[in-house]
């Protein structure tokens, strides 16, 4: 497959990817997009020009304002149309070969504004990387048995807050709230001192399902539209405090950031890996046939204000012990009914090594061994104006599919 | 005032209550409707008549599948449409004066089907009973110790899952999950032995704020629409094995239930008294003026299949330690954005008696003292088939207030 469309060397965006986005094109009209190299293609005015009729739609699902509507068509739908766009981007294509209509399909990046691609009906964090959890266990409970009792049978997981996920350029700024020193008589107020992003991957369902029903493993695919990085921003003085005995709150829901582009799950079908061996062995429900989880090479960067950025952990979404599937179907064990554009996210994804781990509470080892910039500053957790990057992509021979970045700044404090 | 509606004695739903709700008639059409005695007033005619023309509204906000847009209009519009609706139902109104339109307007309940009064944005469930937190610290904790040491700080709360909050009538099964004894190796996979309810009440929000911003204690009320019954419903073996250290999950998503008619916050206002002290002082942000509690007299029944109703708990909304006004402040004092038609409950609402308890797992102490039914049979827990009824109102001089009730039965298990 080669498309007519110019794709930069190393592109996450190749003619294998055709992810799935929501754009203000030329501040004039929201439209879906997908992109390649570095090219938006406006997926409504594709519509309108008469190249989905194949699929009978009785409305152009690309016009809308998010793309709820089109993940609803279900994989029968989007998956060949998704397949279509493919095509259609190849050379020779119809559409290559209809040069008129290129300038109201084609726009360049800075004539597209990207926007949530989603409205987000419920969101959940899982925490399914043992050696996250291994760490967050050493620092603050035992070491001598860092992981709780329940999760290596559980894949650990807690609602979130959906209102405040925001897409990849919405800043948010610091949140303020009660935190408590360890030798203090009584809590005070002020700024969270300790602001950390935690690198996760989420997954975005395509169907609601009814009250009582589960998924099974096996069907769990069936479920999921596509996938985004997510930077689930942490504010651990506020955590500390609050968490036991019902979990984060406030530590949390002042922000979560996602990349704008859904990759699709059929699109990251080619880097299905084995993941790591259950030990003991899952409850029947959890048990899984074939490879379940994904290659997908992730980096996180810090840019303070004004400075370049420095790589600060490089991660993989192939390092987690609790897969999609099994999350899915845990989540609906007990008949609780999974929504349309509903948001799973991965919890914190952290390799063995000390360079790997997804968060600054890891990385510097809860602010211990502060990590240098290249512009010769030190950090312990994110500071005002700091932008936290994070990339994904996986690639094999010479295929290679990515999400692009999520990059937010974190703004100074808001004054009551 | 005196409604020419003829209203039963001790009605919940007197000329003082006016709430909102939403229901089908007939099995005919979709309407916001509200309830004076035992007859159910269709708003979307009523509007079509014309009786809401000074509003100057651009469409018929009662012509919906949920009230999410009445409610959106705000407190400067639905305070004086309630109002206006409560003349238009009192003697000699233009409303008593027009008998020809009746027929369209006024319904019995049997003709109303009462349906999910709005769509739930996202949902927060608070812990705000210092007798409950005291109880489930003692059985679970320690008896010295039994609060921890941020409940008297923290109005605590935790995110729960809106996708599965349905209203009054619409039966839940019972979930499945893993469940762990304290003397067993490993878990094992099977219907919940434990399924509890959790009497609380939960208010709803009318306005969305910005990421960033927060909400007073003293502006709180602005964003309150109005109120419910809540029922969280809860599987205290799943809950046990899977709460350490996010806290509630599978042991709550499984439904939660609400009762249909959403009672303004107006309408309670004659029943504000006085919250307990605080002690110690909370942090300014959390500081209040004025009476923020509400005298609701709260009852719950548990009926079996075929029998009647016994009343196993007397409890009341007054005795929150932590009330609304400091919850909304709490829940966006980190700049967690609030959105329409939020739902906030209250956490299990607890008196001091052990007749006032809460769930049955106060009720009963773990299951040691099993309550004994009028039909004879005992209950530690909810068992399959069992319907679980709160009912609420508030009562001063001759005015009564009320919610009616919310009713659901606990199905069996639905077989994987």
């Amino acid at each position: 497959m080669k498309s007519f469309i110019q794709i930069p060397e190393n592109s996450d965006f190749s003619i294998h990817n055709i992810p799935f986005g929501m754009a203000i094109i030329n501040e004039d009209n929201v439209s879906a997009v997908t992109r390649i190299g570095d090219t938006i293609v406006h997926l409504s005015n594709l519509f309108d020009e008469g190249y989905f009729e194949e699929f009978n739609l009785d409305y152009n699902p690309f016009n809308a304002f998010v793309l709820n509507d089109f993940i609803e068509l279900g994989k029968e739908k989007t998956v060949p149309i998704r397949e279509k766009i493919q095509v259609l981007l190849c050379e020779e294509s119809d559409l290559d070969n209809n040069p008129e209509i290129h300038s109201e399909i084609f726009f360049t990046l800075e004539q597209a504004e990207l926007v949530m691609p989603v409205h987000i009906a419920n969101y959940t964090d899982f925490y399914s990387s043992i050696e996250h959890a291994t760490n967050v266990g050493i620092m603050f409970r035992d070491p001598e048995n860092a992981l709780l009792p329940n999760w290596k049978h559980i894949p650990v997981g807690y609602h979130g807050r959906a209102s405040s996920i925001v897409v990849s350029g919405v800043d948010i700024h610091r949140p303020k709230g009660q935190t408590k020193a360890d030798d203090a008589e009584a809590p005070t107020f002020g700024p969270s001192k300790m602001v950390d992003f935690e690198l996760e991957m989420a997954f975005i369902t395509n169907q609601d399902t009814e009250m009582g029903s589960s998924i099974s493993t096996s069907e769990a695919e069936n479920h999921i539209f596509g996938l985004v990085l997510f930077n689930d921003w942490s504010a651990r003085d506020i955590q500390k405090w609050e968490y036991v005995p019902l979990g984060p709150f406030l530590a949390k829901n002042f922000g979560s950031s996602i990349s704008p582009w859904i990759v699709t799950l059929e699109a990251l079908k080619p880097f299905a890996v084995e993941g790591p061996k259950q030990e003991p062995e899952v409850l029947p429900y959890l048990q899984i046939e074939g490879n379940k989880n994904y290659d997908v090479q992730l980096k996180v960067y810090i840019q303070p204000e004004n400075s370049e950025e420095t790589l600060v952990s490089r991660s993989n979404f192939k390092y987690m012990y609790w897969n999609m599937n099994q999350q899915l179907a845990h989540h609906s064990i007990n008949g609780c009914n999974i929504e349309l554009c509903d948001l799973y996210a991965s919890g914190t994804i952290s390799g063995k090594e000390p360079n790997s781990y997804g968060s600054m509470l890891e990385l510097t080892w809860k602010g211990t061994k502060p990590i240098t910039l290249k512009d010769g500053s030190e950090r312990k957790f994110i500071q005002d104006n700091d932008t936290v990057i994070m990339r994904g992509f996986a690639q094999k021979n010479d295929i290679r599919v990515g999400f692009g970045d999520v990059s937010c700044k974190i703004l100074p404090t808001v004054e009551l």
